[in-house]
């Protein structure tokens, strides 16, 4: 960045009130998201781009429709929930939308629309109060929190990037010095507690200051924006709402910091895809932004492309739906649906490598951005180049230099089985206390479920649409996922400061032959003194009608303890092979840690060393098959005790629970099998292929697990414990026969 | 029917072991359902009608498949869930199809399959016992009920119509005195416990007797067929399965009787559109059959046509997603894409009126039937005549002479809101103990529910596959349903013999204005000495964003008791403007008649006298509003107590409780309002727009209920209680204001 030298241009600025020029020439308008040159080329294209004028006719109905409504700028009142909240975020949503309309269409009605909004802004801001709702660690002035301002101010800064040039300096002066200066200002440097910190929150007031202030060609402002506040003021130790810390020590801050942190080198956001899904719309545009204004600080491929990266790593942590996995604070149902990704679809296939995958989820999307990427999109789709995105196996690491553990997910066929297996990193505020845990799919259908957040985003009725307090009584909890909870406590006890220092290792991922894919890790932070080491494989096997997941979870501890590993299965309970009580009256499991909401609706006894548990889900059979010992209890749960006012889903689990044991090691294949049709009414292979499953071999060094299938074929998996390097050869001889290979598993018919 | 005379011709007939002949001449085949002339219009136009080529594709392929495997015809020993019972069933459908496919393609291979077939059935059915299953009050010999043996004989009978020309004199004597004859024989006198019934198993009997008949010529047999057996030695009182009762006094039997009884004028089937849905196969593919051999019998058209009547009914029975309302005994998620409506549709469409709407169901239904009927419907989407099938309110009177009650089906707008209102007859043994009971829908989603049956239809793990016990402990049960139950006891105590003698009564039925449709009815037996009254009005007012549902339930009774109203809602409780008490652990509500399967997670009680509860279904809100009484009760309930088998879904209802009255009312509101998406994640209108809900006047003679909005509108609902004439004037003073109307009720802004 070439910093101006010129000390006369420079006082003579300052004399005059304006801002410091980043250049000696004004830039032109607009040049933040829309071009000059992109916006001449859509005009050209306008009627011959069929995606690309469906989603300008979309726009302009919505548009319009707003501006016959009239403008709106209430004194801000609600939570997320409420009107004032709903009116404001509507009005730069729609301000941003109608600047797109004006550059394109040439109606000086949108610019006038945003003109007046902002003036009605301006008009109210010199002497707005901070919110009144008290919540927040940072409230802003027209929303509850500054996180809903920064957002309000980056898109209402691409509204006054596309219609500057209509505007007199007059114009200029008076909403830059009333509304977005003492703007930019409020939601960062008199609120450092929300600004200056590595989080999707900062991320969003980093983006927004930097916006402005590249449309107001400010300087100062940008550095703001980049590189953070130099002396915030700020004490070690505070936390924000959601029990994050504001300020650790070494702390960096600005929007190159967020960049720089959060994402690993893979692309993949700690916070987990929900929150990435959030914080990509920021990272995205401001560092296309960057790319227009300062190409030559080379923002947008800050970091080896990682934001390129994290776009296809977030179209990669989705089901065959295009929704979300849950991982940590997630809301179930998002999806790639959703506005910020077809920005950041538009966005990857312009600046990137215009790859034809994206054109097919661009497709799904049917819509486009009023810009020149979303241009070339629609182009790309007319000109059949659209090809199906394939979503393949991928591991995905975590941390800033991708050794803090990962998220791998395994999928065979056409994401006909999906696993997400977690091993990462804690996350930071919304992460959740499930070191190797996992979820799993058939297509679209969770078979397995993470439960997500508590918390109905933006639904004033629950708690105000802000997180609800079963977000941390139940849904961070350990017990609420896949994994193995000892002694009723949670990984880390729960301890955000302890969790946030440790990170899940890979032990080893090979996604190498299509029929056997594994990925395993351990953890020996999450409990003291205890070694949790999980290896999941995705198996093809021409005895079994469909691929099933192997799951060994190996524990070593120095101490007995009770162990309890919860499979929260979604549909209805079909069969067992084991006996259990099942109480009249209904009592939750336990007092704290997420077992108080939980009731147990059913206890019992192996009735034989291999334990098998069925349910109907979607139209589809399910078994969980697993080795037991005989004095293992078997438990039926419902979520849904000590929940007075029903903020949770009342889903079910079966529970395998162990006790007094100190090393111990569980092994289970989760079988999808056979179909069921209520039209048809045709039930297909609604039993299980598995006869037994057994651990045959179990010591420091190996671990053996073997499958018998009803048809009597046995099959057998062994996992080498102590090294997982490709390279070395293994021997072990198990029953009697000797077996040998090379790298970490075998897996063969026996 | 004209019967022969040549006595010499018996004789002879008599003499060779043959047939008696029907007619002197021997008659076409095929002439069952396909007919020589249509098969010839099948084959001209092959290649030249897309949807009926592509049917036959899909069903050519499926045989194929079915040929490919070889043919199984496995010794008889499985419950519906089982392989035996999936092998025999897929048997003759695949029989059928493969026979359609050889007069279509006359390619042999399909003949002979069929004939393969067919023969090794001969070969086996000779010394075949009775069903190993003992269950069953009618075993079967190739499963384990006559009800699904009689399926294969219908379906069978036009395989063997289909390939009847190929076989030898020898070959068809062989089939028909081994096989098709002691079959026609077993399932009707040798089982008229079944065959000797008006209910749809005898249906089926019936039908597949009669196909078979026509098939082989056979007068004897057709005559059982059309008229039952004359001297079944059958005991008044005897009980099925499912606790119908086999014999009553001066009852009939027969196709003729069956058709004559359950339907009413308007076409609607006693037992309720899921049991129609299954009847109406044999009903039509009979009918049809003598149509085409017999047509100066007019049994098609019997009854002022309705059989054509019953499709129609059946097709208005289906919510938006052509799902059949779960009344009585359904399977939730059957529908119009099940084969036997494709075949209802076909031939509704060819032997109606060739409605042009029937075809907009085809197209959905994506498949024809492969003989003239299907072509017809094929070519007439071809042509672009498909009309979209609309769906308005309607009335259907229940029982033979359509003076039973009836179901009154609501429906604003393009099925945006839609009641089914219960004050129909019993329905035989699939009926449920629900008199003046509801279901609500918003286009295809439940808004309240009914629960539908007990039972995983063919699932083998589930008892079977067959009804479970929950079905009579739950599903039937009065506080299953939403409708009033009194001191906890079902209605007429639960007593078949009893209910199966009353009805409820219409009191009227308007839909003629569009925004407002009011359909009422009373009770007077299911309680002896109660009287109840419900009116249900389907209301669009301009204050609203929706249509809503109005529901005045008015009791009169001589004497004091607890009556408990439910309502069924789909969704997660969102708000609700009452205190209650959240039990830390759940004890079932009562002890018998279903209320011992419903835990209690909350009770309270009105703070005000306009209660409200609202709850999120599938991204939709909903607000129920009640004027209640200081002494009422609150319940929150949750379906699974006493369910050990995890039979119940765990469903929820908000129930209100009030003690101690006589004569009391209930008015209720439910309000479907705004949408929830998680992908936009914006919440819209999700707040009620009802301030206060008040019974402002009830008396014998007239019930009045305000509803005041939160804009401060009133609307106001009279109602006249004693005379329902169009015609009749009324005038009522309320709060010093008089009103004066013509008919019924009236509607009006205050």
């Amino acid at each position: 960045m070439k910093k101006m030298k010129i000390t006369a241009l420079l006082l003579v600025a300052a004399a005059l009130n304006a801002p410091l020029a980043l250049q000696a020439q004004a830039q032109e308008h607009p040049n933040l998201i829309m071009t000059k040159s992109g916006i001449e080329k859509v005009r050209q294209n306008l009627g011959a781009v069929p995606l690309f004028d469906a989603s300008v006719q979309s726009v302009k109905n919505e548009v319009d429709a707003e501006i016959a409504l009239g403008i709106d700028t209430p004194i801000p009142k609600d939570f997320s929930g409420g009107y004032t909240h709903q009116r404001h975020k509507l009005n730069f949503l729609t301000a941003q939308k109608a600047g797109a309309l004006y550059q394109i269409l040439q109606d000086d009605k949108y610019a006038k629309y945003i003109r007046d909004m902002l003036f009605q802004y301006e008009a109210m801001y010199v002497d707005l109060p901070v919110h009144p709702q008290e919540r927040s660690y940072a409230r802003g002035k027209l929303f509850w929190q500054c996180l809903n301002d920064s957002n309000w101010l980056v898109y209402m800064a691409q509204a006054y990037d596309a219609i500057y040039d209509t505007l007199s300096e007059q114009e200029r002066d008076k909403l830059e010095n009333n509304l977005f200066r003492p703007f930019a200002d409020f939601i960062s440097i008199e609120n450092p507690q929300f600004y200056n910190r590595v989080h999707n929150h900062s991320t969003w007031g980093n983006a927004a200051v930097g916006m402005i202030a590249l449309v107001m060609d400010d300087e100062e402002l940008l550095d703001r924006a980049l590189y953070g506040i130099e002396d915030d003021g700020l004490e070690l130790g505070g936390r924000d709402n959601d029990g994050g810390f504001i300020k650790v020590a070494g702390q960096k801050a600005g929007f190159l910091a967020n960049l720089e942190d959060p994402f690993s080198p893979d692309g993949y956001y700690t916070e987990g895809p929900y929150y990435q899904r959030y914080a990509m719309y920021p990272f995205l545009i401001f560092g296309l932004a960057m790319n227009h204004v300062k190409p030559e600080m080379k923002v947008f491929s800050h970091k080896d492309n990682v934001l390129l990266k994290g776009v296809d790593a977030l179209l990669n942590l989705t089901d065959a739906d295009g929704e979300f996995f849950p991982l940590n604070d997630g809301q179930k149902g998002m999806s790639y649906y959703t506005p910020a990704l077809v920005t950041a679809v538009d966005i990857a296939y312009q600046y990137g490598e215009q790859n034809p995958q994206l054109l097919s989820i661009a497709e799904k999307q049917n819509q486009v951005l009023l810009d020149q990427s979303g241009l070339a999109v629609a182009m790309g789709i007319r000109d059949g180049k659209a090809q199906p995105f394939v979503k393949n196996s991928i591991n995905l690491r975590d941390g800033q230099e991708g050794d803090q553990g990962g998220v791998g997910v395994l999928r065979h066929g056409n994401e006909d089985l999906t696993l997400v297996f977690k091993y990462a990193a804690q996350g930071l505020s919304h992460g959740h206390y499930d070191k190797l845990s996992f979820s799993l799919y058939e297509s679209g259908d969770e078979v397995l479920q993470d439960y997500g957040l508590a918390r109905f985003v933006n639904i004033g009725q629950k708690g105000g649409g802000n997180y609800l307090k079963e977000n941390k009584t139940w849904a961070k909890t350990t017990i609420a996922h896949n994994t193995l909870s000892i002694n009723e406590q949670m990984h880390f006890s729960g301890k955000y400061e302890i969790a946030s220092e440790h990170h899940s290792d890979l032990y080893f991922y090979d996604d190498t032959k299509d029929d056997v894919q594994v990925v395993s890790a351990t953890e020996g932070n999450a409990y003291p003194g205890t070694q949790m080491h999980r290896t999941m494989a995705i198996i093809k096997n021409e005895d079994f009608e469909k691929p099933f997941l192997l799951d060994i979870m190996k524990v070593k501890s120095d101490s007995k303890n009770q162990y309890d590993l919860p499979f929260y299965y979604m549909g209805q309970v079909l069969s067992d092979n084991f006996e259990y009580n099942s109480p009249t009256s209904l009592k939750p499991l336990g007092e704290q840690n997420g077992y108080q909401h939980l009731y147990l609706e059913g206890k019992g006894k192996p009735s034989s060393s291999t334990t098998q548990f069925s349910w109907l889900g979607d139209g589809k059979y399910y078994t969980l098959t697993s080795a037991t010992e005989e004095s293992d209890e078997l438990l039926l749960t419902r979520l849904g005790a000590n929940d007075p006012d029903f903020n949770l889903r009342r889903d079910a689990a079966f529970m395998l629970r162990r006790n007094g044991s100190g090393n111990t090691t569980f092994a289970s294949v989760v079988e999808p099998h056979g179909s069921y049709s209520p039209v048809s009414e045709l039930s297909v292979n609604s039993d299980s292929s598995i006869a037994e499953l057994s651990i045959v071999h179990d010591d420091d060094a190996y671990t053996a697990v073997s499958i018998e299938s009803i048809k009597g074929v046995r099959s057998l998996f062994i996992l080498a414990n102590k090294d997982a390097a490709k390279s070395k050869q293994h021997k072990l001889k198990v029953k009697g026969k000797e077996f040998s290979w090379t790298g970490p598993y075998l897996y063969t018919g026996s």
